[in-house]
Order: structure tokens, then C-alpha cells, then sequence
């Protein structure tokens, strides 16, 4: 992709006009920042997407029925405790969220978003965050993105943000801004993961929950650390420009800028949420070329991805091809041929024509030894073709979640 | 199940009457037996069931040809290498291999088959296997199944082998053994497992076809280690019984003490597959009951058993039910009510209507410090029941796969 459109630069979740945050330690962890909250001036049109796990998170059930009117004006969330299997309490808590937000913020209740990501099952404190609410107010600027980064985290190791500018025909500038927190219970159709856009772009609710579903499918819909699907993930882009002059329409060439930078700031956020998958040392992008279809494709990609071998393999900087050629037969992919694929690790052929490839192992291992690896699979049927992200398989993992 | 009507003793694939069998070293790998010949006297009917991976091994094609006309007389299995993922040559090795066990033991090679386990996509050393089968020739006997039990292993740290007893109506004894080997690649559906059974019960063809689906179906179905689906496996039982006058009636008491027979011997294997997964330390049980249906079940029972966040959790003897219900949400069920959902873990209730229930987590800690964890799950929709085995989730995994 080409970004001479865009500039890309440090920023995130406030980088866009009218958008601020703040995010501050309000007692659930017990040192780290635990709670943030991304407020607009304006109101702005809201789309989400939501996890597919039968299994809801209470703040979940609370969301969908504020966006039934998708306009938001700030969002509230606490890391620590995913106030998930807590029953008729966990809505009321939920519900206190929302309220106590609304209160201290001055915007209406059904303008608010709650999201809880942590530990499920455990009794939430919702004193604790009711006062960290009120005390957070103070602290909410233009400047308080880095720390609302640093607030939604839970086993992540670094702050996920990027921001995106461009200009548009008529000569306004609009700015894409995001944040995301990964990093175990990570598999596609939303996992343990929480991503916040936002933009100053001016555009209609239907327009956003298009560009956002398809930004999505190919970041988000893309990534898997341990295939667990959570019971909290949520990806919500806030739209606040209010200038109907100036909207973007479909079509358009704005419309083409605007999908782009949409789709560049979502992708970053999932490389970022793989790269710091539980555990992780190193990054894997799996691209499958020439599949029957694209379902066929991101079955493939999928079932590479999700491999617990391979991505051991890869930790011990091992080419083992072998492994990507069961995951490939188990995939549940709709044509196959084994003896046709062809099977690239980070450029070394190391299986061709389903067989061992002109790669000599021992220089295979060094190449591997590298903190990203990519690897490209051409399984000469098709057109189809798709990419995942991944990390490898290490004792870091273990030792998480013991 | 009560097992009155059976006699269960330490034997394997030679405890029924005529059966032969022996294990050697041939060199493919460094030290252990890897090579293994399982003979019967009289030529048996054969019944088998091979893995659903789209990837198989050139032994897969050869088996399931001679399988065409079900009489087999001999089996010859390596392990160290899969010989898979290795063109028109791996098809020259089985059919080589075949083609000496027959000459050796004097039978026709349209009655042996041929299995292979262990890394994919490495050049089978024919030679070694060879001259192996020769040497092995001398050292096949009653007593030798136990050689043959080590010699099919690959990272499996113990053999595992079975043999039961029953009396017939009219008398007579019919003993059914086998053997089996994990211990990486394992999932429903055959894995990286391969399984022997032997009866000197009578039967047909169609007889032993119908009661191995049914044996398989509630045993190597229903394990799983890693998730992972191997290009190899195998599972086959042979009958070598041939007086007619004695043959076992599909509907008679016989009928069904023999399916049981071969139930339990199916799923005593079974069960030391998964507490002899890759790196585990503990055998864990999943039960799930009250889904909708039995489809249901399965699906919740294989997504619990394949979430690798509980399998740690488990590891570390934390009571995490939070990572169940993650899963059964997840598991792609028609039908769950999350706040119905009862968990017990070796029998405390951890989860009571979807909510943390009465356990007290250290004693629940305690509780789980032990080399065998059961978990109930009861969905309280239908009456809809599986049971699935796996292990838990250890740093040995990692370090057998690097």
C-alpha cells in the first residue's frame, strides 16, 4: 500500500480535532493504570463491532442498547476486570459506569460506551471506579491519549496508538487516530481485544459502520495469538465532524483516502496486538496466495496461524514446513492439492511442489532468527488469497497464564 | 461401565490368539526401537479408520488400497519419520516397504499394510528400513508386543497397551488387544496417533467395520492434545477368528459384550494418548452435559479440551473457569444460556448459573495439585453428552517442539 497520501505520525486516540482523553490507576490493578475515558466535544456518530462469543460481557449487552441511536459522546473503560459471568450485578455495574461517566462529564447516559477487559467472573469494584471517574474528569485534555493507551492494557507490554492525516479534495484536513489493547484470548471475530478510533471526518452513521466492518475483516478479523475467543472485545470508531458540507461521500475520492486511512490505522493496531501476543518474541505474518476463493484463503491462513507446532517451530527458529502442510490438510479448505504447494519463510523456498524446497536448513535457522517472520504459502488453485498475523509459542505464555 | 462380564490384564496387540508381533532398532533413529512388524498366523479381516487431513502420508494411499479387498496378515510401522509430504518416492517406500515385510513373512503384499510416523517431508531411509524388516523377521512372537509398543512410538514417553477377556455364550474365550502411540498432532479426527487392535474373535468384515467406527467415534475422537491434525494416522483392527460356526451375530449377547470389549480397550488407549500428550503433566477430563444435542456437546467438549489458556490455568492448579466459559461461548453450539451454566472441577463447584460459585479458590487449588483433573459441565438445555480427554499445557511441550 502507498501512503504518500497520508502522513503517518505519533498520535492516537485524541490525535483527531475535538477528542480528548485521560486515563488514570483507580485501585483494580494494583499499581497500573486501570481506567481511562476518550470524550468528544461534539457528539459524534458511533459503529462498533462486538464479539461473536455466546458468552457477553455485561458492558456488551449496555453498548448495543445505547447504540441503537449511534451517537457517543465519551467512552469508559477499566482494564483489570472483564466484568464478564457476574450476572444481574454485572448490568447494574454496568450501568453505574455509564451513569457516573454521564454525570461527571455532562453529557447524556445513553451517550456513553462502557468496556471492561480482565479477569472474568470476578465481583467488579465498582466503588473503586465510580471515584476513579470522578477523579479522572480532572485529567482529561487533549494530551491524555498516551495515558487512556496505557489505562485499557491488561497483559500487553507496550501501548498500542498510530494516527493517520490526509487532505481532502477541498483542501480540509482529516485525521484517523486509534488505540487497542491485546493480547491473550486473541483469535479472529473479536477476541480479548478493545480498539478505539476516532476521526474528525464528517460522515454519516452508515457510512462509518460500512468503512469499519471492512477495515475489520482485514486487521482485527486477522489476528490470532492462542485462537481463545473473548467474551469482551469491541472495536468503536467515533466520528465527530458536524460540518454536513463537508461530508464525505461514497464514492468519492475522499471516500477512497478515507477507507485507506481507516484500514492503515486498524491494520497497525492488529500487527501491533500480534507482535505483543502473550508471551510473543516474534511477529508472524502468514500470506496465502492462490487458494480456490478468499474463505478458502483465511481458512488456510487460519489454521496456520493457529498452529501451537508451528509456532513453536518458529520460537526455536525452526524451518519446519511440515507442519504448515498439516495445517494446511486440516484446514477444512474446500480444494487442495499437496503436491502442488509451494511454501516461502521469510523469502527461503522451503517446501516446493509439496516437498522439501531448495532451502538449506541450517541457513533457514539463521534467517529465522529474526524478530519477524513472514511466511508466504502459493497453493496454485485459485485467486483467493489472504494474510494473518500471529506470533510464536513461547514459555512467556505459560508462565502468563499459569 | 461396569466390566464384570471382562477380564482386564497387562497384554497388548499378541494377547489374542494368533498374533505375532516384534520391535527393533533399524537406524532411523538414534537409539530407540523404530521399527515394528505385527503378524497374524491366519489371515484376518481388517477394518480401519485414517485421518480426515486433506495432507496424507504416502502409507495412508498404499493402506487404503489393499484395504479394498479387507484381508491382512501383516503390519509393518516405522517411526522417526512420516513419510509424508514426499512425492512419487514416498509412495516407492511404502510400496518397497510392503513389498519386504510380505517376502519376509510369506504372505501376499496386498495383505500387509504400512504406517509411517514422524517428522513430515524428510526422505524415508528405505535401506535401513530394509534390512530392519529382515533382522525383524527372527525376533517376531507371542511375546514380542510389547517390543512393537515402543517401536511405533515418536515423542512418547511410555508405551500404552491394553487386552481384555470375555466368555462367549457358548464358551468360548475371545480376547481383544491393542496398542497405541501419541503423542504431538493430536486432535479428533485422528492425529499424530496411530492404534493396533487384534481380536481372535469371529467375524465379518462389515461386523468389524461397524464397531470400530462406533469404538473410534467415543475414543481417538474425542481426545485431544494440541489441536493439531496429523497427515498419518491409523487406526486398524484386525479378527483373525475363522470358524464360521463361532462368528459373532450383530444383536446377540455376543454383539454386545464385544463392542464393549473393544469400547473400553479403544478408550483405555485413548486416555493414555492424552496423559501422555507432549509435555503434559496431567490427564484432564471433560465432561458436558445437558447441551441440546449430542453435535452440541461434542463441539463444547473439543473447545474446552482445545483452549490453551485453560490448559495452563490447569497446569498451574488455578481453578480459572472464566477460560471455560470463554470457550463453550466460543465452541459454535446452536443453543447456550450462559447464566444456566454449572462447572465443577474434581467435583467443586467453580461456576453455579454462569456465576462464580461456592468453591473456595485456595482449597480449589489444592484440589487441582493432583495428576488427574475432571471437569463437569452442565448446559442444562437437552440432554445432549461427550466426553472428551487431553492433558494440560506445560513449558515441556515447548521445549519437545523447538
Amino acid at each position: 500500500m502507498t501512503m504518500n497520501e497520508f502522513v503517518i505520525f505519533e498520535g492516537g486516540i485524541t490525535a483527531p480535532e475535538g477528542f480528548k482523553a485521560g486515563g488514570i490507576h483507580c485501585g483494580i490493578k494494583r499499581k497500573s493504570l486501570d481506567l481511562a475515558i476518550v470524550y468528544t466535544v461534539k457528539r459524534a456518530f458511533a459503529a462498533a463491532v462486538v464479539t461473536s462469543n455466546l458468552v457477553k460481557a455485561a458492558p456488551i449487552g449496555l453498548c448495543k442498547s445505547h447504540l441503537k441511536n449511534p451517537v457517543i459522546q465519551a467512552i469508559v473503560v477499566n482494564s483489570g476486570n472483564a466484568n464478564c459471568c457476574t450476572g444481574k450485578e454485572g448490568e447494574v455495574w454496568a450501568r453505574k459506569m455509564a451513569f457516573r461517566t454521564a454525570e461527571e462529564m455532562g453529557v447524556e447516559m445513553e451517550n456513553v460506551l462502557v468496556c471492561s477487559t480482565g479477569t472474568i467472573g470476578k465481583p467488579l469494584p465498582i466503588e473503586l471506579i465510580e471515584d476513579g471517574i470522578k477523579a479522572l474528569k480532572g485529567k482529561i485534555s487533549e494530551k491524555g491519549g498516551h495515558d487512556a493507551a496505557e489505562a485499557i492494557l491488561t497483559t500487553d507490554l507496550r501501548t498500542k496508538e498510530i494516527a493517520v492525516r490526509f487532505s481532502t479534495s477541498d483542501g480540509r484536513t482529516v485525521t484517523i487516530g486509534g488505540m487497542a489493547k491485546g493480547s491473550g484470548m486473541i483469535d479472529p471475530s473479536m477476541a480479548t481485544m478493545l480498539a478505539f478510533l476516532s476521526t474528525d471526518a464528517v460522515c454519516s452513521p452508515a457510512y462509518i459502520e460500512e468503512c469499519l466492518k471492512e477495515a475489520v475483516a482485514e486487521s482485527f478479523n486477522c489476528i490470532t495469538v492462542d485462537g481463545d475467543k473473548s467474551t469482551n472485545d469491541m472495536v468503536v470508531l467515533l466520528a465527530n465532524g458536524d460540518d454536513q458540507s463537508h461530508r464525505i461521500e461514497p464514492g468519492s475520492e475522499d471516500d477512497k483516502l478515507f477507507r485507506k486511512g481507516l484500514n492503515f490505522v486498524c491494520e497497525d493496531l492488529a500487527r501491533k496486538i500480534a507482535a505483543d501476543g502473550e508471551g510473543a518474541s516474534k511477529l508472524v505474518e502468514i500470506h496465502v496466495t492462490g487458494a480456490a476463493n478468499i474463505d478458502d484463503a483465511k481458512k488456510a491462513a487460519h489454521s496456520v496461524a493457529n498452529s501451537n507446532l508451528l509456532k513453536v517451530a518458529l520460537h526455536g527458529c525452526s524451518p519446519n514446513w511440515g507442519r504448515i502442510m498439516a495445517a494446511l490438510g486440516a484446514s477444512g479448505v474446500s480444494q487442495l492439492y499437496p503436491e502442488k504447494i509451494d511454501i516461502f519463510m521469510n523469502g527461503m523456498m522451503v517446501a516446493k511442489n509439496g516437498q522439501a524446497g531448495p532451502a538449506n536448513e541450517d541457513e533457514a535457522r539463521n534467517k529465522l532468527d529474526v524478530k519477524e517472520i513472514r511466511i508466504d504459502i502459493d497453493l496454485k488453485i485459485g485467486e483467493g488469497y489472504s494474510r494473518f498475523y500471529t506470533c510464536d509459542l513461547t514459555k512467556g505464555y505459560i508462565d502468563i497464564n499459569l
